[in-house]
């Protein structure tokens, strides 16, 4: 189990990458959202797009799935404040291979409660062609080593 | 169709309430965020949350989903930069009700692409007890008026 005191500020984490299965992409734009650059084909082709694009919220979900795989799984993070920088920069479409990073960018112990201390860390994915698909900083929950 | 135009600072839009399911709450963590906090009822009883609580980019994408319904639909939005200062306040549990709403911040004419511009919006989600569960601000693209 990796704690608080086991996570060092400059380090980074490779996260591997994962491939989007258009039924995947589609299928979270139909419950999440639906809008048209997400769904309709036809339509898509015509705008600014040129193509079906994936929501923004899948993206951050499968580059979220990353993230625990390579880094949360087997640590004591019980959650997370929040989300800034949130960048959606080339769009994901079906068939992109999302390759991510995260690295350590603070971390300080709370001042009020001696269990935890608070990790800020930078994600960064891009997808097969090297172009940036997705950024953001979050601030993350981690217990101390008791 | 409302375009860039049509959209007005300072204007609230209502974008009604949904009720969490537990499976729906359970399948979304156990594809993009499988944090034992979001999956093991029994580790979760014991963590600082008392229970399993929802993934907060679940909680994000219902109110995405809130948002489109309410909101993007029949608009001419292409697409969002990004979103900053997503910030997950009291964690949603299943079967909660969540109520979100949505204010005009700012517009700004793109001044490189007379086909655009540029609305900032902030959203705010509470629970049935008025507890606030989630917030945002994203800046959107809207075509203009052609």
């Amino acid at each position: 189990m990796r704690y608080y005191e086991d996570i060092d500020v400059g380090s980074k984490q490779d996260l591997g990458s994962y491939t989007v299965p258009k039924a995947e992409m589609t299928d979270f734009a139909e419950r999440y959202d639906p809008q048209p650059i997400h769904l309709d084909e036809e339509l898509a082709a015509e705008t600014i797009h040129g193509g079906l694009i994936a929501s923004g919220w899948y993206t951050a979900s499968v580059c979220m799935r990353l993230l625990v795989d390579g880094f949360l799984e087997d640590s004591s993070a019980v959650g997370a404040f929040g989300v800034d920088e949130l960048r959606w920069r080339t769009p994901v479409r079906a068939g992109d291979t999302i390759d991510a990073e995260h690295r350590i960018l603070d971390a300080t112990e709370s001042t009020t409660r001696d269990d935890r201390g608070y990790i800020e860390g930078e994600l960064t994915a891009h997808n097969q062609d090297g172009e940036e698909v997705i950024e953001w900083r979050a601030t993350s929950i981690f217990l101390r080593r008791p």
